[in-house]
């Protein structure tokens, strides 16, 4: 894993020990880089609780009760699926934070609506659940890299305001 | 990811997309590296349904329908635990196959009784639910892709002889 995301969780974990919170994953097109890069490190397992990797559709409803009806309605990578990524993982896991990634990380899936490189991050908290939008220009790596990364970078921003659970 | 571990993603997905199998993963010490691995690959959206990363022993019991009383019993790193982990990973997603990895990977949670580098696979398929042995003696990395690989190498040799679903 490069370096620079495992920097990343290795900052992720000393907030959430310091603070007593507790992360949970919900990832799609990353397949586990964010789970996998967090628990690189060691003592991870004191705040995190672990991740759903819900590459079909029906793992997204079976696992993170995300509704079919949202996945019909605007599609696996829509903003919409991944703020119901953030919150199904956060109510099952019962974690404090939870992250959610999906995006097409090619090289196939792109369309002219939904291109190559396009991925939401969701974040849900006590507070609630808010999504960001990416647009990425890298190869299959480099988009779930980057998106890795987006997901990392936002949880690290989160943590020190966010409510123990 | 070390290449060495993503031909055998590659491999698989090979066997896989020609059978019309389909495959699920339990993940515990490997933290969702086997998903990575696998998802690296273009292409993988064909046969791999998702994973658990189940790095809690709630998350054991929520979404891998691990019976408490096994956990309390032999304790997550067991071959009972593995087995459970991989039967319920391929009910949950209704997968051909399904693998799961629970260990200890280190640098801590080792005892003489479960010592740093002990790891559980389990193999689940139509043919019944069956778990290796295997005492690593790397570090925490080495650990986690010495048990990455051993459930990649297994899934390689199973898929060629395993039902579709």
């Amino acid at each position: 894993m490069a370096g620079g995301i495992v920097a990343l969780a290795e900052q992720l974990q000393g907030i959430c020990l310091g603070r007593g919170l507790t992360v949970a994953l919900a990832e799609s097109c990353t397949g586990g880089l964010v789970a996998a890069t967090i628990t690189e490190v060691a003592g991870s397992s004191g705040y995190f609780l672990g991740g759903v990797v819900s590459y079909s559709n029906d793992a997204k409803a079976t696992f993170l009760d995300v509704a079919q009806g949202t996945l019909d309605a605007h599609g696996a990578v829509s903003a919409q699926v991944a703020k119901a990524m953030a919150a199904g993982a956060r109510a099952r896991f019962g974690a404090s934070l939870a992250a959610s990634i999906t995006g097409v990380a090619g090289p196939d899936g792109g369309s002219e609506e939904k291109p190559i490189g396009l991925t939401y991050v969701g974040l849900a908290t006590a507070a609630g659940v808010d999504v960001r939008r990416y647009q990425f220009a890298g190869d299959r790596a480099g988009n779930r890299e980057a998106a890795a990364r987006a997901a990392l970078e936002w949880l690290v921003e989160a943590a020190p305001g966010a409510a123990p659970r």
